[in-house]
């Protein structure tokens, strides 16, 4: 990360919040689910499906999380009266993973239950490190269940590999990242070589045991490295997908498409986008300086 | 390597030799057998296995050979006298490799002997490649007679792959590292991704080939591919080990540990620390001047 790059990300939290919602914007379908219905919709028709996120975590209140469970009720409604080629990912820690695990799996399950009843899919979403086993039981016990259900492997923590090992004997529904949160040294890999060798590794694993894994990366390497594992494996289009963030390298989007993959774009919305548009611009701060650079360029010359 | 990380390597002869001592404190147990006996011991208590080291080498006097035979039988005493989690690790040139080769079998073969006595094990360290093809033919000779023997491969030497295939068909009990002698182009490699690529391939191609393997490495990426061999020939814990040296990276150490990987770690002790101390320089330049700025910040204050 260059000087200035790790200025802007030191500097964040100093960052005035309509800034950080103008480099947002992209990022984030908008305020409300019809915008989510319009992004998801749009990319349907350019032959790529939606995942719908409901913007929102750390929520302490149990009353936020019971309207969250409304809310995706709601979005899951949409997908069907749309007939949207869409499934929904959300955040345990949303639905009250850090009140109480009962509760958390109580909410989750009720949405799980109603997907099930649209024939449709829940992704529950990978957090920080103090989610991870909690995750993995909400999405074993709820699979149990429901049937319904997939989580999220992170190719930076080093406890993933003896994950996978498990998931992949469960034949898991998966998607596969590198991870974005900060972690200590203890918990995640540091140094991106590794990072990367080991996405390559668990795709291996988990597409090897048969899991579906959806390949969510932005990083050509890592595209890469599902295309060789598709092909070692010799899956079929409907064994695997790839997964993409709303906003992020459309150039990319068009080449996994064209070459024939399954593409799934992740498209949030709502209005709690700030932890999440931090996340973005930390990931990627050479964006985020150019951003900033243009917003204070255009001021230079209002 | 920075330029002023180069300047300290190459003005390392004209470091005076407190100061190298200085810097070398935390890589060697002490000067004595208590000092390795208690960090040894230490080590024990929590979890990790050692390997001592008499700390001497470049030998070209038979009487010192001799002693060094003698210091080595006085170390399984104490290791089997202390009920200490240790063998030990020995360098050919401290025994007359370089005087006479049959005079340094008979020297190690009496060391083999005594160790066996004790039921433990010697593992001959490799040293500069003038040493290579003379310390595979002391292992495979000693190892005929005594049989509790190992010997080490270095990733970074171009006939490495060659002798492991030769090692891995008798079985061999190895450490393999990266290598941290001065090499020329001709013998060992020279880009860092090649000696890293080459330690993946190696530790497949000896634990592929049933070989116990001590993956010697303080370095993340070599770490992962211990892990990632470990998974692939599913190896359980006693078919191979993790190595570190005394006083590098203790984090690192404690992830290994917290995996559930059997790890050792080099306990060197004795007055001729100079050699293995520069060597330590070198391969930690930047360390090295964070040293060698505090001692000088702290002779400027005083």
């Amino acid at each position: 990360m260059s000087l200035m790059n790790k200025a802007i990300v030191a500097t964040l939290p100093l960052v005035p919040k309509p800034l950080v919602r103008h480099f947002a914007n992209r990022y984030i379908a908008g305020d409300k689910l019809e915008d989510a219905v319009r992004v998801a919709n749009a990319l349907n028709k350019r032959g790529i499906c939606a995942t719908i996120d409901v913007l929102g975590e750390e929520v302490d209140d149990r009353g936020e999380a019971l309207a969250a469970v409304e809310d995706y009720k709601s979005v899951l409604a949409a997908i069907d009266a749309e007939k949207l080629d869409s499934n929904i990912s959300l955040k345990p820690t949303m639905f009250g993973l850090k009140i109480d695990k009962g509760f958390c799996r109580e909410n989750i399950g009720a949405i799980c239950a109603e997907a099930k009843r649209y024939d449709n899919f829940v992704r529950i979403d990978m957090e920080d490190s103090s989610c991870t086993q909690d995750t993995l039981d909400l999405y074993y016990s709820l699979r149990e269940e429901y049937g319904n259900v997939g989580t999220v492997i992170q190719s930076y923590l080093r406890r993933s590999l003896a994950d996978c090992v498990g998931l992949a004997a469960a034949k898991a529904n998966l998607r596969l990242c590198k991870g974005i949160y900060v972690e200590p040294r203890e918990i995640a890999f540091k140094d991106k070589a590794v990072i990367n060798a080991n996405f390559g590794l668990l795709l291996d694993v988990l597409l090897g045991g048969g899991c579906y894994v959806g390949i969510a990366t932005h990083d050509e390497k890592m595209v890469w490295e599902g295309s060789r594992a598709v092909h070692k494996f010799g899956l079929k289009r409907d064994q695997y997908e790839f997964q993409m963030l709303l906003g992020v390298d459309a150039k990319l989007r068009d080449v996994i498409v064209a070459q024939g993959h399954k593409l799934r774009v992740y498209v949030p919305f709502g209005t709690a986008w700030y932890p999440y548009s931090t996340r973005r611009l930390k990931e990627n701060p050479h964006l985020a300086g150019q951003t900033f650079r243009n917003i204070f360029a255009k001021y230079e010359f209002e």
